[in-house]
């Protein structure tokens, strides 16, 4: 029952073996600010070692909006990448510079989701955009609201500033003819659509309801071995980016470590006396 | 409203920053000879650069075909790489030469297509045979009539003689089994399939509500920041191709030159006044 | 009608150019033995290279499962990778290098029906974990019974031991999503789950029904020009591991000696007299 | 002895099967003009098909300089990308797409001599700067003079514009702290140098030395098998960009075609009897 | 002449531009402790960003080593990897889970000096083992002392933990024969031996010669443009992970916000008046 | 001391760790004919797995060559690929597919040599012509007498039917000039070249003295922890295929179970006690 207060973020472990991550600036529908971006490699790299966790829910708080997207305020403010003032910009590559660190960093914060070993199980529900997209394809799975209201809106800020959607949005779901049409138009799309590309697991009437399908998910995942749950996870993202051959000696080498773990012989008895089993923590 | 003509091909633009592609060879179905595949990239790398221009619509004239495949007579031209004489191939390794030349430059000229900057949202209408696939998974957005009847003829031809289909199809759906399946048995199928396998964005029930259609979406494309909306085509075909982490500093490296615009302050501003915003030509 | 027995494996000429493949240990619901998949490619690689077969149809024999998986009594033999004696763990990179190496020929064996020319249909039916979602994702096209049974069983083991799906499961169906859930929680899904992801081409009632529907598939793949059929496989299984660029320049290379083939002219002259091409064998 | 004349540019025959490729413009010290490489893919795409050729020697006119680099002048005009105007640049991301457009040109231009099916020696003399080192590493094999200087200049011009050295030294030579010291500090270095670190193949006292050489070597492998030839080159520039596996597969199936030719029993026949063989064009 | 201190890393900037990195524990031969290579990224990080610097010398305090590789006594602790207890290693998958995180710490501690965006020279000196060599292959140049002793001690320790040289030395040299015997025996190799291969860029009798070339050498590189200096660095580490086609394209991207650079006039008006060129801080 | 007979290959152990393999057909200066390289993978596959074995020494029989390459007698009998018969050539993409079979099989017979776990010197001396190169740039080490003469004979045959040297050469090699000097123009190149280009380690005046040689760096290499051998080349191999990202987490996968060795702790205790370590089998 540990919880942990980052600024905009509260972290508990609402129940054995799974943490519960709520990006919580409700009042301003989640907006990132540049702080809470800055924080999100604190929350999940430390979630990511934790041995008393298995699994982590992301959600944001209040009912209206899982995140708005970027705080434009803070955005906005003059000297920053997206609002440069004139001699911040009257050198274009000591600029290009400056903003290549900022995007660098931008992106390595929202992938630490992605690097985190233990799978995160993103809840969308009402307002989910740019970041909110951002952040989700990041995640393991994702269930959302039936009123989640998606938006890619790159073509609206008037400049594609990938931090994850671009590159991962294509991978996760199996229509590219999608992803083009919601990319090139910024269109909100729903929650029956999302399903319907496989960008979401499955569709709940609220996020109650949402957040309740989360944790049974979760305590699911928490019951199999952590070996073998951490692994699989590992072995997926690894495959996305590589071919075949080098997927399998890639798997095979980890393996000849992983192999020797007490949760196979745990697993083994538990299969046979119809127990259920208790894996060491990892 | 400006047109230009090619043979077999009307180019024109009917409405602003919108250009229609129009393959013209109506009574023969539309049917490609060679010079027609060759024309291919003049239509596509001058719309590239034309600052007219922000969207493309192609579609074929008529209403029984948008393209009937390769003009098999064309193609049986004695001395052709199909219909090779006896003294062309007496040297297997001096035809292979002239076989991958001709092979080299048909598949560089549909991939025009795919390379032109702007995106091109192709309308499949009938007969969508053979080289109809071949461009339309070049297009960006496809858009199709609920009569549209699509098939990979390679297996009925004798050869497999890829020029986009077989190395871009299995990246634009997302089942490989139903790519395997249509490639390896050349059935026909029609437009509910394309839809729910993610080939095709949506179905009409004719030819003009689908071009309502894709004349509605170049639209929405073409009121969208120009410099967003050619970067989000641009990253979308380089990740494709490229792992996560060298998607990620691509579009960083890219974004530096590119954050640097007016697109942005008027797309901002736009948003702010609820005002349709005019970005500059690109 | 020729018939060549493997123990545990039926291999049959049913029909003219269409082989079947049956797992045959139905007392066992056709658990793998470790001899079992070490022939595996023995059967494979003569199929691969029979003149007399172009089409491939991979079932298990009985009607309660296409295969249980791995036969644990015989994983669990003292001094197996699986159930390593004291004294073979005593140094841990020795064990390592012998887990690498059984892993190593046992990915080959399984990987041998990928590798086989001809393309395999499987037929699934009944209970299908473990090494039958192993086996089937490296064939061509899946049909399944209403009643199939699946199960991606790792992170019940306690090791993510891949041998295949955890290396080509994403490459095969469109959504990441899916594929993370089914992985992380070795929950069973059905028939029409692995129909709406695009696991499987089609259900059928039952298992009669599903081997009448391979066949009807086979012989029209059988019907089809054999260069063309090995080439399509060929490409899209390249395609699928490379990116586009070196895709179109390797069916380009194919194709130079491919195009020189009296299937072409046997199907061109089919396709104006409507007459049946008979093909060469190959 | 035919003579082809491009602005700039002499291309000859001078011997059977061997062309020579001058650049023309001594009285500025072969100094690149925008049109002058604009002109090399006209050049090396015409010799890449021409069956009289077999090698193409590539040298400088004059003997001072095989080229200065590139012509400041003409880089220098306001309105180019390398002098751009104020309002040229008043927009980041317009101007970044239209140096793309200029760069992408560029980089295709010189790469056409790579692109060249038949092999390139180049012929280096005196100054060899900037786009002199860019051509080179192009070609096949490099004589010098032993006064030859060479720089890569990017550093001293304020902007690594590469368009081939940056991309293709460190894969032509085998020491990178050489090729990092050099690309760093733009020192000029010597023939010596450029030998010992395998830059080029051999060092001549003067040109006509060079040029005899260039035509010696250009004989032997004019006087071999041109379809071995040809697709040496080929798989050497294959397997530079490639993996161990995807080399080997695509060279056997390149061969399927190649193997089949009538230059295997000449050149046998040619060894048995001692007799110089007779090829024929390709 | 700022000068700040780590524990055991001394820095200063003893010259315009140039910060120095010195490695001071010289009573221990500079052996790294956990703590030490911990410092790493501290010291590059910063270093990176500096915009006071232009190009960085790594060296070791002392005459007798540049390091002498582990510390031993701190990788003996009982309970760390390389020393684990009983305890540590009974369950082999979760020992691996511990080892994993701490290997790609490591790795990424000693890639902080690759990743800075400042060029490195490194300056070895006597006894340059294990980690020595790690680091070295880092940096983009390397100087040494006539009596610098090198040696990849993997075969040596027990295990081939490698936290850099396996993965960079074969791209740094170009003898793959060599780098397999150094890296298979063990054997010690001398100075005149790594300018052989192409491993260091120069020796010098003593400690004080190579100083003093390592500052002639960075003061070269301070003079130039630092925008494309920087450049040149990515770009050759880009290049060396990626094939040409990718290459010339991230370089394209680069520089369409690199080349809007005041210091393309400043370089050019410099090459006219033959005044030394003062370029921005960056 | 036990010996064991392949025709034409003898495979002995004359010393304690160290395999010779000697190819054994003098009379025809060990040319190769089909037979031959079909057994390279029985010879090479049992040593990999031998836990007697930790070096291999390769060389031929005596002393005119190490081998005069393909035995052109058993390459022209009628019917085989490279002296086919009319009626075999009457379809192309037959032909192809039994080409592709064969070369398919001719390459993963010689690459049995680099895929050995344990490290393979080349004793290479007197002719060495074709396969000899194939065959000795898949071993790790090569050593070669003065009189050694080798030559990369495509363009002689009219064919660059590669089996290993065009696919690997550039990589053993750091000079791209040379590979396509020598390749392109077949010349023969003898020891010093060798030497100069790091084809080879070193070279001795004669047989002997080359053999003795190869025994003191494999008894060298036969000292050392055969687990950090076997995995410095596996990773060295492995890291030639493979950008660094990928390198540095293979390895560090790799070694999460190897770390955990008796290896290390016999290492160390040698290295205290300056006794000769004493590590068991592998």
């Amino acid at each position: 029952m540990a919880t942990k207060s980052y600024n905009h973020f509260t972290v508990s472990i609402p129940q054995e073996w799974i943490a519960h991550v709520e990006i919580n600036r409700p009042e301003k529908l989640n907006a990132f600010t540049e702080e809470m971006w800055l924080t999100l490699p604190k929350v999940f790299d430390a979630l990511s070692d934790d041995p008393r966790v298995r699994v982590i829910i992301l959600s944001g708080a209040g009912d209206k909006a899982f995140s708005a997207g970027l705080d434009l305020q803070s955005a906005a403010v003059p000297g920053s990448v997206f609002n440069p003032r004139p001699e911040d910009v009257a050198d274009g590559a000591r600029f290009a510079t400056k903003f290549r660190r900022f995007a660098y960093k931008f992106q390595d914060c929202v992938s630490s989701i992605e690097r985190c070993e233990k799978p995160v199980i993103c809840v969308l529900h009402g307002i989910s955009l740019g970041i909110a997209v951002d952040i989700s394809v990041c995640a393991d799975l994702r269930i959302c609201t039936s009123n989640t209201s998606f938006s890619v809106k790159e073509v609206d800020i008037g400049v594609a500033s990938d931090v994850s959607t671009l590159s991962r949005l294509p991978k996760v779901v199996g229509s590219y003819s999608w992803v083009k049409e919601v990319c090139l138009t910024a269109r909100t799309f729903g929650a029956e659509e999302a399903l319907r590309v496989g960008l979401v697991n499955s569709i709940f009437e609220n996020k109650a309801g949402a957040m309740q399908e989360a944790s049974r998910i979760a305590a699911v995942i928490a019951s199999k071995s952590p070996v073998a749950v951490q692994a699989t996870k590992n072995f997926l993202d690894w495959n996305r980016d590589h071919d075949i051959a080098t997927g399998l000696k890639y798997t095979a080498v980890f393996n000849a470590a992983a192999i020797n773990t007490k949760d196979v012989p745990v697993a083994m008895a538990a299969a046979r006396t119809k127990v259920t089993p208790k894996f060491e923590k990892l």
